[in-house]
């Protein structure tokens, strides 16, 4: 029996983490972590029985007991809060690997925490690399920790580059789907609702990923997350639109062959991976049917339209604490596009403005990032409320 | 310097191994062997400089003489003639890199001896291995000889096979291109002149090849051939009909995971992926350009309307010397079409001819496979005896 905890298990990624658990057989989870969704955790402690569970505060911890006994599940877990819980979780003594998978900058912390510990993780936060890629990075390989990515694109580099030597890779090539709008023009992404932008094509994600797809600032986040996992510069991270998300990701090599892992698009296959691995193992799912594939299209994402993806870039090559500034500033705006504050072509133009305010510091340590994090969510919400002022929303 | 020797050295394969070779700069052409073109051998003396020589009989040598001097070439190697003369060039002592790219069943004995004397086989023969490729596999386990192949298809598998655990493949899928006949009716493949199918849609190959592509023979050989490169059987060994020859093969995995090898269509990235294996080095081929790539389809192969592929998979599964019988039925067919002696509809017929007289038995050594190949070329010359006089061709 493998020991696992999974911090953010009500969400997307922790669900389907469970069920995979549950597909597996041989795994115990230890510990689950939980933001605000206590009927879904309840139900899941019922099932899956952890030592300990964590919730965002008091006042849930309240309503977990509750929902948890009306289940009639016996004995209650031990219950803790706030991101001392989430730290809790991830560095439990039992657990061998953690899945990280928390929304947002949230994670990072308690992150950082289980690759200290040495454990396996599974990571779903990209936050956290886009954050402190270099600090996760050098922490992981001090402790010998394991960092396996969960989602799609990243998890099919890890797959095509299990063969290959590092030097003989000329670039990573991330797969975009182009999100709800990639046909649209620039005045209807301006007004884009938010049900249309919630609409993606090919994927069933959390509210503020699938947001971060129609802009593309989810593909910018994941050039800056593959530069750590894999130790390439943002010259030889490439990204090509590709609607039908049947190849996850690329690879080319020296000698111009590309090397390229397709699939179906449920997460369940990246997390399986990101478990077993260097095994593999059968899954739950039904297999990639090529007599379904009408036809598999690439195209150039187009930078203008859609300027999340280039601001993302450029905060890469700026490299410092600008990822984190960049980062900080999208998950406010985003927020504020799900609150019916801002348009969607404002998430730009709010991260900019807080980029532009940013002095990038070398990313030395966590407080550095932590700090710029804050300050960064503080000019968000002065671009914000002036944004607001201006559209009278 | 590596050396190097090459079997069909001025066919289609042996032409871009010789670029390659230049390309690639740190290689020494040991021996040349050809057939009959000797004007095109003596250029390939004049400039690589090989010790030895092989063409096919007196005749040949005398004008390979005539040409060389022709060219004002100095010394003249040493030259050897027929069977013969081609085993010299796959055991020549120096060469550590054979490339076995004659086209039939003459490339058979001179590849096996090259595998015995424990060289890296660059292998483009498919005959070899069709032919016999459990002697071939034995030879070379005890050897220590290594076949790469070099294929497109093949390749494509050894590429997508580098990283993976034998036991976690599901199966092999070979991407067909469907030739030129694709979309044709079965009357119209019927009539098919022989321009027609020497046209095909994507690649420059040689005429055989061609031929064997147009019928999907060659997709048929080429399942046989990864019976034994790869060892699976012919159960997990798929084919997909993928149109724009992009993606070269794939392999799925117990996990669902499909990875794929993608390229140009150009044999010299093959040959030089054989020669280089284990490390990749830059090539003389535009890369791969996805802007270019307007689409990528796939769809399954219509056995009905090309039943050579349906008659390669029969032979495998009876196994013994039945993929030798309908490899030698195939050739001898397939020459009498390119001598318009008969309509391609008439090669899987013979080929049918020729396996319900067979009786196939293990393949237990070189002369039982030599046996069967001869007598099913007899029986396939009666059987295109047969046709011919009633079509009245």
């Amino acid at each position: 029996m493998k020991a696992i905890s999974i911090l953010g298990s009500t969400g997307s990624i922790g669900c389907n983490a469970l069920k995979v658990v549950e597909h597996l057989g041989d795994y115990r989870v230890v510990a689950l972590g939980a933001g605000r969704n206590m009927a879904k955790l309840a139900e899941q402690t019922a099932r899956f029985q952890p030592e300990l569970v964590s919730v965002e505060n008091e006042d849930c911890a309240e309503t977990f007991l509750r929902e948890f006994h009306k289940l009639g599940g016996g004995a209650a877990p031990k219950i803790e809060t706030g991101e001392k819980g989430l730290i809790a979780i991830a560095t439990h003594e039992a657990a061998e690997t953690i899945v990280s998978a928390t929304v947002g900058a949230i994670g990072f912390v308690p992150t950082l925490r289980a690759i200290e510990a040495g454990k396996r993780i599974a990571l779903a936060n990209k936050e956290t690399l886009v954050m402190a890629g270099e600090l996760m990075t050098k922490a992981a390989a001090a402790s010998g920790a394991e960092l396996l990515p969960v989602d799609s694109e990243h998890n099919a580099l890890h797959q095509c580059l299990r063969g290959e030597t590092k030097k003989e890779v000329k670039r990573l090539i991330l797969t975009a789907s182009g999100g709800p709008f990639r046909t649209k023009s620039r005045l209807e992404i301006e007004n884009a609702t938010r049900e249309q932008a919630l609409n993606h094509p090919n994927w069933k994600m959390g509210d503020k990923i699938t947001i971060d797809s129609a802009t593309l600032m989810n593909k910018g986040l994941e050039v800056i997350e593959a530069r750590w996992l894999f130790d390439f510069p943002a010259e030889e991270i490439g990204v090509v639109v590709h609607p039908q998300s049947v190849v996850h990701s690329m690879i080319e090599m020296v000698d111009g062959s590309i090397i390229a892992q397709l699939g179906v698009t449920d997460m369940k296959h990246a997390i399986q991976y990101a478990l077993t691995f260097p095994e593999r193992q059968p899954n739950c799912l039904e297999p990639l049917d090529f007599r379904k594939i009408s036809q598999l299209t690439f195209e150039e994402p187009d930078m203008e339209k859609f300027p999340c993806l280039a601001l993302a870039y450029k905060a890469l090559k700026i490299g410092g604490t600008m990822p984190a500034a960049l980062n900080a500033a999208n998950e406010i705006a985003v927020q504020a596009f799900l609150d019916d504050k801002i348009r969607l072509s404002e998430i730009p133009k709010i991260i900019e403005f807080v980029m532009n305010r940013h002095q990038p510091q070398p990313v030395s340590n966590l407080e550095i990032v932590l700090e710029t994090d804050a300050q960064a969510r503080k000019n968000a919400i002065i671009s914000l409320e002036k944004s607001a002022l201006a559209t009278k929303i």
